[in-house]
């Protein structure tokens, strides 16, 4: 889900948590590959990762760019993530016949495995620093004029590092909110073939009641494999992850590498007020709508619950994340801890009047800034952003219509999505085979119509223009029955027709989607300018004010970049009630009532007998991760693998804004699980094979 | 909607705003009839309401417990109120065939006016003092044994003031937090008929998105008559309102009479920011929710949409409500103020031994019952409380199994609704003739029990035994299907049956609602001896410390009872632009569109040419209402009715907590228009001759 202001602002703010603190959590951090803590954890735990067993790690590690972690688990390409992470490609490969999503996935042979239509994968191959060139370019410069050069200083870089390659991938990255550039080289694999996956009941056993929770019970695991572009399964011999032959035990030193979305750990005060009382309630109260209405919509049928059924997962997920993100904001005490840093630091800036002239005051800067978004932000998120349609056609014209725009405008002028960088992203979305429900298209158009008018005012410009005189129903029905963009060879000859083939088309979402975008890209504009572009500016001049104070041995804000986090696998305390660190396949089957979402898959009400019931099933540590971090695998000393990611506990939830390891807590698949479950339940000789098991 | 702790908090607390602000805004308070500051409103504005004046204003005046207020305004029992107000009523008398709702209503012959299901009318006919009654009851007790207390004392009080007599109707009124208990006896009428109502797009115009907003152009007003016991229209000769010959003007003083329903404006500051971080977020996603199921299911299909009509408008009113309070509330400023003022009076009973020996810290008291509030809140709101089941046929099961077991209780023990003097309500709603769709049933039932297990977790005991192993699907379909209560006839026998029916009854729907009822009694009486007595004994006792430091020449929080406010026609100014005072005919229809919800009814688009497009249509006022206030009569100084209150503003929604004159205003329906619309447009020739048109 993109959402909010705290979208916004993702790419542009980074921090250092641990200078808030007197004392840094021991296990705190989600640390570069490039400025690893290695003294630090060999002080700590008497083992220091080498800078091969870095390289190792990093390279076996995947990035999803949808959302998601993954390593490779084979020499052959085989990719392990969550189930939850190829829930979208299960639903996409599903039909009303066949529900991938309810009844699993196995490949038993190599030419069974079938490509999942919009997967990407990432394997980070270099990082280097663009720090200077980035400061250069934007010397001097403020307002519009900063923002402007920023965007073509970081478009530059990142085209001349993939030069033209569309099997490299470049990002750069901006860590420590603008006082650190670094440029992230990949090798991008578009070819991701789906292998395995369980049954949605058990990899999401306890449905959405327990997700976010621990005790857990959870078989959150599927399988991918990457091809190379002439067709194989990719050579990983050098670059992944064996399966550790025993489990996990309390006190074991344990790393999570992945890809962390975006903390807020160095956000002004008043952006996290603003977060508080304004972001979050209305994603909130967003999403909670959606999930009225994905809910009746999935009650009419089955065939409507089938596809539905990812989306209704993502709106709920999102909202439990949300909540908890927002309960920890309410609490006093975390902002007044945050107010006195802010301060603190804020008169050691007012200390040095030399550092004061340079930077001005960044923290009125930012609030100001802040304050120009409420004042858009109702009609940034509707028009634009995370309160926008849900509906995959409308998303597919506006891309086209931008792209034809936008593909015609020099790289380094273009919106990041469509510079030569970006765009083969996009585009992979674009040209996907993907199934379109037009019930659920018109649903959710529908639903968008009702709320721009909500929010904008029946006596908005754009409502009028847009809505006229019809009713939303009958418009969100006129469009979806209209348009031919569900075909992906229709979507393939707009894109590539461009401009001229914009315009000469006479597909209704098409013209939708034109008049809509003019007033999006308006408010998208101001926004990046007057509102992004004055955060960066500002946050940077706070980071360098932080690196004068204090040194730069901290760790920078997530920014869904490779990370790798240390800890220990470790129960914890809630209400006054000793929680273990672990559950076992046994307890599962107890707590089954067989009715959803406590049911058992048939597979399992069958293997019964055979399961080893004393078997590690989930584990919780103390790394530090947060949602992107879904997917990551859990590592050992050895390099091997003994989990995988797949949530947080619900105190984790305010990680985003600070890392408490008394109480935070990773939750992970135990290998073991998995191996038992292979291996005894489902029976997949060929995987199993690979794995070695 | 009864919601949240504020709810549960609406008969305990009062408070004096007044006394929180240096100066308090001149046309501030909604005051007791039996100590109207008339001298006050001579000083300002030359007019001395006498004790005739106001006898006349109340007597004509009416409360429809129900949530709304209206007014007598011919000498034959015809009374006016919004078209919000008699919308239940409208929609329980139509059918798939006939939509009274959207179509309107017109009785042309006296025997063509039809029994609203389920309205009661209570007209004010005396107010005594009990305060001491009270004091004496409860005096040194505390905890449990207070609360006990206290219910027995008003119990008692109620009872014999109506003295068994069903038409009477007496409510304790517990005034200024505690500070005064008043005894308010009416006459009850439940035989309360539909003499008209125009079609919801011109009662609704602007919908959803105007709703608390202005400039407004909503025709929201309907008639109703009340039927004496004989079944004659009632003679109210001597307590009417004629209609004022001329509209109102700038300036014009003018008042309103109806019943507020619940303010917090002297709330402590733990229970503000409990309201601000916990009950007001809560509610507002359980609301978008509900909105979402709501949207959904109506848009299904034209019958769904009619029966789910009233229901979804009571949401998004309410939601929209709830948002402005939120916002109210997230404004620091707000809360700052009040803890300014809350530590004034902490500090002055702290400077008076013997007080402060006495009450002890009522402020640190009121926080704790807020904390263990916190704790038990989720099972209170979604087991027993406004995030409770929406399906009636539930709430009739629970009512008949309550009924049965309180009912054989002493009078004094019994829940409020249970009461001899609080009975005649509750029996009227179990007894009404009112339809129940089978559908909309079903998904309100499902989405309450998806609740209860997201709420309370799918291990807790109740949802165990509830739910057990079936779907919550599955379930609410047994449970609706199997259930006979849809038939008033049943509901009837079981009633009257007493325990032994319901102990006999093999009704699914009974037999569940005793389940859920076991548990719902016990969080019921925990919060009612551990939250709200507690709330109440030291709220009490920080009246009694501002009684002592600032007098008591102040109004008391509204508490759903009926109040008088005074104020002026006057225009304001929002984003530095002025808007005027009053709305036009001619505007309205300048603004339609054709289109939901811009579209003009046609009786309306028929009649454009006879109507004059200079009439004033909608008016706002300095008048300080809250919602309750909804129909309440806006009267001249000759005792004229010149508007009826259907809204206020989006900054009045602030009024739950403070009010501020400068931008909070009444909007109501010009009588003018309304002479317009029924000579012009509806030709309803007997009702206009009824009311001297």
């Amino acid at each position: 889900m993109r959402m909010g202001l705290a979208h916004v602002r993702a790419a542009a703010l980074g921090g250092c948590l641990a200078m808030l603190f007197a004392t840094a959590h021991a296990d705190e951090g989600m640390w570069t590959f490039n400025h690893f803590p290695s003294a630090k954890v060999q002080q700590a735990y008497g083992f220091e990762p080498s800078a091969q067993w870095l390289d190792h790690v990093r390279t076996a590690s995947l990035r999803l760019p949808r959302g998601c972690s993954a390593s490779f688990v084979s020499a052959t390409g085989l990719v392990q993530t969550n189930h939850h992470c190829a829930r979208d490609c299960l639903q996409q490969l599903s039909s009303p016949s066949s529900n991938l999503v309810q009844e699993g996935f196995y490949a038993a042979k190599p030419e069974n495995e079938v490509k999942c239509p919009d997967v990407e994968a990432n394997q980070l191959v270099g990082i280097t620093d663009a720090t200077a060139q980035v400061k250069e370019a934007v010397a001097g410069r403020d307002g519009q004029d900063y923002g402007r050069a920023l965007r073509e200083a970081l478009a530059r870089l990142q085209r001349d590092c993939a030069g033209g390659d569309d099997a490299i991938r470049c990002d750069v990255v901006e860590l420590y909110r603008g006082g650190v550039y670094n440029v992230y080289k990949y090798h991008r694999y578009q070819d991701v073939r789906l292998v395995f996956a369980p049954e949605e009941s058990i990899a999401f056993f306890g449905g959405d009641p327990d997700n976010f929770e621990f005790p857990r019970y959870d078989l959150d695991v599927a399988f991918l494999r990457v091809y190379d572009e002439t067709g194989q399964p990719l050579n990983t011999q050098a670059s992944y992850f064996a399966y550790a032959p025993h489990d996990a035990n309390e006190g074991d030193l344990v790393f999570t590498s992945g890809n962390p979305g975006t903390t807020e750990r160095l956000d002004t005060v008043a952006e996290l007020e603003y977060d508080r009382d304004v972001v979050l309630p209305e994603s909130l109260v967003y999403l909670a709508e959606l999930r009225g209405l994905l809910l009746q919509f999935s009650a009419e049928g089955t065939e409507h619950a089938r596809v539905a059924f990812a989306k209704l997962f993502a709106v709920e997920n999102a909202y439990k994340a949300r909540l908890g993100q927002f309960r920890a904001l309410v609490n006093p005490s975390l902002i007044e801890s945050r107010r006195r840093a802010e301060n603190e630091l804020r008169a050691k800036v007012a200390a040095d009047p030399q550092f004061q002239q340079r930077v001005g005051d960044p923290w009125a800067a930012i609030a100001l800034a802040v304050a120009h978004y409420r004042a858009v932000a109702d009609r940034m998120e509707v028009v634009e952003e995370g309160r926008g349609s849900q509906s995959d056609l409308f998303a597919y014209a506006r891309l086209l219509v931008r792209a034809a725009e936008q593909r015609q405008l020099p790289d380094i002028r273009r919106f990041q999505e469509f510079t030569d960088a970006g765009f083969p992203f996009t585009r992979q979305r674009l040209l996907a085979n993907t199934p379109v429900s037009a019930d659920l298209e018109k649903m959710l158009l529908r639903a968008w119509l009702v709320q721009l008018r909500r929010v904008l005012g029946p006596d908005d410009p754009l409502v009028r223009d847009v809505l006229g005189a019809q009713t939303a129903d009958k418009m969100a029905a006129e469009l979806v029955d209209g348009t031919r963009l569900a075909d992906p060879a229709e979507r393939k000859r707009l894109l590539m027709g461009g401009i001229e083939a914009i315009k000469n088309s006479h597909d209704p979402l098409i013209r939708f989607a034109q008049e809509v975008d003019k007033q999006a890209q308006i408010v998208r504009r101001d926004v990046e300018f007057n509102v992004e572009a004055v955060e960066r500016r500002n946050a940077g001049a706070i980071a360098q004010a932080m690196f004068a104070a204090n040194g730069t041995t901290v760790y920078p804000d997530a920014t869904f970049s490779p990370r790798l986090s240390y800890g220990v696998v470790k129960g914890y305390d809630e209400n006054g009630r000793h929680v273990r660190y672990y559950t076992t396949l046994g307890e599962a089957y107890g707590r089954a009532t067989g009715a959803d979402p406590l049911a058992l898959p048939r597979s399992w009400v069958r293997a019964r007998g055979d399961v080893d019931f004393n078997r590690k099933f989930n584990i919780v540590s103390t790394n530090d991760i947060v949602r992107g971090s879904s997917g990551s695998p859990v590592i050992n000393t050895d390099g091997q693998i003994v989990g995988m990611i797949f949530d947080g506990n619900s105190q984790s939830l305010g990680g985003d804004f600070g890392f408490d390891d008394t109480v935070n807590r990773a939750i992970w698949v135990s290998v073991g699980a998995v191996r038992e479950a292979l291996t005894k339940i489902y029976g997949t000789t060929r995987l199993n094979r690979e794995l070695g098991l």
